[in-house]
């Protein structure tokens, strides 16, 4: 089973103060890359993977998807998803997405933001969202970027010139990761940008178009603080489809 | 035009002496896991750009290529290239990739070593290569990986453990990269992992499979100093084919 950090009352309370989850889908600078990579919606039967407070769930129905199912291994979120929710057409499950299984062909669109990192068997995962879409369907998914989960210390430092700088170290060693975010020993599991591409491709996806989220201009003028992204990004996407 | 740093004479003294230049190519750690991405060539035409001392070339033509066209920026490269070679499947061209045209369908591989990131214009180079492979043909190239490339200051520096680590910035920030390798200010073009994928696919090519190089446990075994290697990849390998 994964790590459940979301319902450690030390995490959940940091956690849900994140303007991504105070503000929803534009507390988080990158909703508009993940807009661009998302198909329509409309009448398709959508399953979010790591649905936290249905924020992204519930978007997806006022975009008019038919149905859209929220999955969380928090209890916590799933709690808060369904009171924040009241629409038939969406439900929501407490579930693990080490061992999830969906109906065969059961979904248009798969979606999951930044979950598939705490995720051990990627390769079986990918497995059964492949098998859960219909033909035309696809997956769009983001992760912590390989290049940001890598080092044993992943914290920004300075070059000789004092440049804010990210240290890479152990890229090419995959694994377990522990970081101490809200909590000590927040599990992720570290893969190389390749071993998720080739894994893509070699369950039978077709890679539509990936992006490392770098701020815009105008992100930047009106969050200052967004500069920093672009000397190394945090942030993976990825728009995948069944043929 | 792109810079020929490599008819300069410091640069071309010391990047003689290179291993994979003296040995060929069992003197380069990457060449097991190009080998692996390559199709067989068997009666095929084959193109090599940025081909060297056209180690590369003549291989093709010894696994049973019908012909091999190498070609190079560099007038040192081709005059030994054309020493090696007593070959007439086998020719030889100085040209810029900037502005080399190919003959539309003319060939069934375009491979390509460590040489894409002197071109500054990919996009421009990747429709011509597009245009000048048959159906079902193929593309393999490698590239000094991004990571390796983007940051301002490339080299190895301690994390506060003392391990190996390698410094990233301006990962986002593409354009040109200038260091000091053999000769003064060599020129280079960065540009994200993003870019050089999205590239390929809206060009038309479907992904193959992509490797971030790493040392094997043997490799390792026989060159410890190859084991910085899994800190942070060096070259990116791509196999792309035009369905």
């Amino acid at each position: 089973m994964a790590q459940n950090i979301y319902d450690n009352p030390d995490f959940f309370a940091g956690y849900s103060q994140l303007p991504r989850q105070v503000q929803g889908l534009d507390g988080a600078p990158e909703w508009p890359a993940i807009r661009a990579l998302l198909p329509n919606v409309a009448d398709k039967r959508v399953a979010d993977l790591g649905c936290g407070f249905g924020w992204a769930t519930r978007w997806f129905r006022d975009q008019g998807a038919a149905t859209v199912l929220g999955l969380d291994l928090s209890k916590n979120m799933i709690q808060r998803a369904r009171a924040d929710t009241n629409d038939a057409a969406v439900t929501y499950r407490i579930t693990d997405l080490e061992t999830l299984e969906l109906p065969e062909s059961g979904f248009d669109l798969v979606y999951s933001a930044l979950t598939f990192h705490y995720v051990q068997d990627f390769e079986r995962l990918i497995r059964m969202i492949y098998a859960a879409l219909a033909h035309g369907g696809d997956l769009v998914f983001t992760i912590e970027h390989p290049i940001f989960m890598a080092a044993k210390h992943p914290h920004w430092t300075e070059d000789e010139d004092g440049r804010k700088t990210w240290p890479v170290n152990g890229y090419s060693i995959e694994g377990e990761r522990r970081t101490d975010w809200f909590a000590k020993g927040v599990l992720k599991h570290h893969r190389t940008l390749a071993t998720t591409i080739n894994t893509l491709i070699s369950t039978g996806f077709e890679l539509r178009r990936m992006e490392e989220f770098a701020p815009t201009a105008e992100q930047i003028a009106q969050i200052p603080d967004l500069a920093e992204e672009l000397e190394r990004p945090m942030i993976l996407l990825i728009s995948a489809y069944k043929n």
